[in-house]
């Protein structure tokens, strides 16, 4: 990213030890990184010191465009804080075997050259037409469809197609999809136990005789009422897990990592509050919800079977594109003349949708922020300039009392009380409705690879159709695989649908209702202070 | 002052053949006056280049600190506009004789270098006095208490106590002052018949057959319902006659000069709004409300006698301290023990008042300019992120329509509105407050002067007591002309306190009413658009 220049609002001391820098307040700093973690920022100062300091501690010198926000990225290379340390009692086999099993599902049939490279220049073509609706470096999908290479590699789409995946343990579970009309091609078979989870303020726990802390959450899923603990590094595990397992399902992303510092509280909670939407969508999805690895993360207690659990997910060979084997789709044919404009239509609208969805959550993080520092400080100054003209009318000498001293300084009293209202209401509005911004952005910025998939998947059964030496049988179980994926791109394009229609929506309503009980606070504040002055 | 740094908001192109200057948005101006006039600053670019701007353009950079206020000063030295004109058909005697009169009454008794300097030597103690209560280059007193000596020398003071004006012809009409109590030494007669007068909003008129327009203000008093035309510059005629002749009383401070501009429509009708201020506080004030130039001021609509009236107002010798000739004081000799402490005590609180005022002041104006630019800027920004998203959602293809698109517009539509109330509401709250303030520290900064020519008085008195020359009948007259003079000091103070009590606190309610009307509408409109979602 390029960088800007901010000022420092206030006086921040660094902790020793850490990255982070003394700042003073009226210097200008550089920034560097916004992406450090949660409400941290990288830069230097003026004699080229460099270091983290807390973003909400300064503000952007050049006005009106808002920072770009933190993207919701790999974990940082650095070794700082609580969730980056890996002494937990699951070390061993928590990170170890990450990355091993999708290796299998890359191996590629066709491996002679001519076919590589028809492949590569069938991407060049797909990566431009998703891209041209976009704004430049705008939204979080441009990334994305540069790699669309890699991520078609990873998806083991070819084995799947040509069936060469066919001998892969199947698991007995399937995921029903229905086709209610042409219209809506597909959707999820709705959940037929839906369920809660809900995570706990998180306690601070020690181990290694008290030498070591860290943070852990406790969850309690609505089925099991067992609460079960877990860290942020779980978290991640299981995130991981769960994008390696689903190409063709949209994943919601976890809150950034964070950098241990003095707003621990602070932080930590919203830390808990981000956790929660992503269980939420977890909980609401027909899938996710019920996946196997899901499942013993929020039920698992037992060390042993949580290490078995683990090593299950590590060797699960139902990833990527091999997923749809235990999809149970209609047996009905799809029509590429149905399919295709749709898909091409989706691709444009979740582009301009993730490019909007990005610009509230930077708006929503911009409100958040000047409510708790500029509109609460305008308020307090308003305030003090009230109440220093109260205090003055007093000022006077005996026997002049002055009714109106009192009532200026009710007023004064008022606004610096709706300052603080400014700061307290933020976390009741604006923070929640960044929150979930974040988690559709994720959402948003997933959809067009799950789209792209079908449309090779299209291209690979074509290919097979052409090709004289593929067996009419052989040709109908391409056709029959294919269609199986556009199924299940076509139920989650529908459950995405279904989600801004409800989830969406009612985080818009509850948005508009807290702002509105904030504004009726300061209304009946300024009609109480009125009511003092008759 | 001291110069300070903007940023430049949004482009303006100066008029071609004034001295307004072209500015481009994001460059940095370097601002070396903000007393040009209201809503013009001047300053100069990157390039050297220099003229005026309009304030609201422009943001200043280095951050927390309000931009200083305007003082209410000298007409500028610069012919640009229509109120520096001085073609008008009164104009031979309107601007010509000014400061005649009051030059008559600078005559010494005591000539002799001895005494010149005794008095000199008492205005330095007496002027540290008054100022050792305040911050550093704040608040409008210190200048003006700098200048004690002068205001001393103009106010006629000597001749009035030792009797030797007593020779100029006295007006038959008298203002009565009572005491009521000890605790209130003196007050002015309570007007016997109250009266307003309405200024109408003001129509650009033209003379010499089109060749010059001004602006003409229509004032309607509501004792004789006569309308009168009267122009800026005979409100500055006015001011000029009011500040020669009351060095006794407060005279509230007319509106800035201003230079013409494209913004005339706004800033003519701020003017409006706050010559009626000025005429406001003249009416409420029993000397003021009755004296003679301004019931000429107000009632006369002939040429003749307008010329006539003028002539006698700049012949007045009932000016400075002579005016209390006119004064009809209660008998009861004032005990010094009871008047000194009060004295000192009032110019404390009024020193301590003048700053909370011109704080608030400041503070009206920041938020007014942030009204209208930023928090308008920023709600519809908030705004326009929610419609982005509520179009995008509708951007899916047919048979796809979304209910949240329609519901997320309607936040965004909300939104804008709602900064547009703010732009609106500006001039409903803060710019009325402005206003008040702006008379008021007017006040307070004339009071100072008015209690230092108490003192000053005292010390003239106590002078002749102590020299063996005057005789005891010239001793007793001495006294009782100090003591007139002191009665019309308390009852000018206390008058102020009254106005503190009544016109200012309603100032300070009728804001609060005012915000509330705003954050009423503000919720009206966010209960509406959740409604629509239902």
């Amino acid at each position: 990213m390029a960088t800007f220049k901010v000022k420092v609002l206030y006086d921040f001391q660094g902790e020793g030890g850490t990255a982070e820098m003394n700042i003073v307040a009226g210097e200008t700093l550089t920034v560097t990184r916004t992406d450090v973690g949660e409400g941290w920022w990288e830069g230097f100062n003026s004699s080229g010191q460099s270091g983290l300091f807390p973003e909400a501690y300064v503000e952007r010198i050049s006005g009106s465009d808002p920072p770009s926000i933190p993207a919701p990225v790999l974990p940082p290379q650095n070794n700082w804080g609580d969730d980056e340390e890996d002494d937990d009692w699951d070390d061993d086999t928590m990170y170890s075997e990450i990355g091993n099993n999708h290796s299998q599902s890359q191996q590629h049939i066709y491996s002679n050259e001519q076919n590589q490279n028809q492949l590569s220049h069938q991407f060049d073509n797909l990566s431009l037409g998703g891209g041209s609706n976009m704004g430049d470096n705008k939204g979080t999908i441009t990334k994305k469809s540069l790699n669309i290479f890699s991520s078609y590699v990873k998806s083991g789409l070819e084995g799947y197609i040509l069936g060469t995946s066919s001998n892969l343990p199947v698991s007995n579970k399937k995921f029903r999809i229905f086709r209610d009309s042409d219209e809506i091609l597909g959707r999820w078979e709705v959940i037929s136990n839906p369920y809660t989870v809900q995570i706990a303020s998180p306690k601070k726990a020690t181990k290694m005789g008290g030498l070591k802390s860290f943070i852990a959450y406790q969850l309690t899923p609505s089925f099991s009422n067992v609460e079960v603990s877990r860290r942020y590094k779980h978290f991640d595990w299981l995130h991981d897990r769960l994008t390696a397992k689903f190409n063709v399902i949209a994943i919601p992303p976890l809150p950034d990592k964070q950098v241990s510092g003095r707003y621990e509280e602070q932080f930590i909670e919203h830390r808990r509050a981000q956790l929660q939407e992503f269980i939420n969508y977890m909980c609401r999805h027909p899938v996710l919800s019920t996946c196997d690895v899901w499942v013993h993360f929020l039920t698992c207690t037992d060390e042993k079977q949580w290490k078995q659990g683990k090593r299950n997910a590590e060797r699960d060979q139902m990833v990527g594109a091999n997923f749809c084997m235990s999809i149970d789709a209609p047996e009905k044919e799809i029509l590429s003349s149905l399919a295709e404009p749709r898909v091409e239509d989706s691709l444009n609208y979740v582009t301009r949708l993730d490019q909007s969805i990005k610009n509230l959550m930077q708006t929503a993080q911009d409100q958040h922020k000047k409510c708790v520092n500029m509109y609460k400080r305008e308020f307090m100054r308003i305030g003090e300039s009230f109440f220093a003209l109260g205090s003055a009318f007093e000022y006077n000498q005996q026997g002049m009392y002055s009714k109106a001293s009192v009532d200026v300084k009710n007023i004064g009293s008022t606004y610096m009380m709706i300052g603080k209202l400014y700061e307290e209401q933020a976390k009741m509005d604006w923070q929640p409705l960044f929150d979930k911004m974040y988690i559709y952005k994720g959402i948003t910025g997933d959809l067009p690879d799950v789209l792209n998939l079908q449309r090779l998947s299209e291209q690979k059964k074509k290919e097979c159709e052409r090709n004289s030496q593929v067996p009419q049988t052989a040709l109908a179980d391409v056709r029959r695989r294919a269609d199986v994926l556009t199924y299940t791109v076509f139920a989650e394009l529908n459950h995405f649908q279904n989600e801004r229609d409800t989830d969406l929506r009612l985080a818009m309503k509850t948005f508009l209702q807290e702002q509105l009980n904030f504004y009726k606070n300061v209304v009946s504040k300024l009609e109480e202070t009125l009511d003092k002055f008759d």
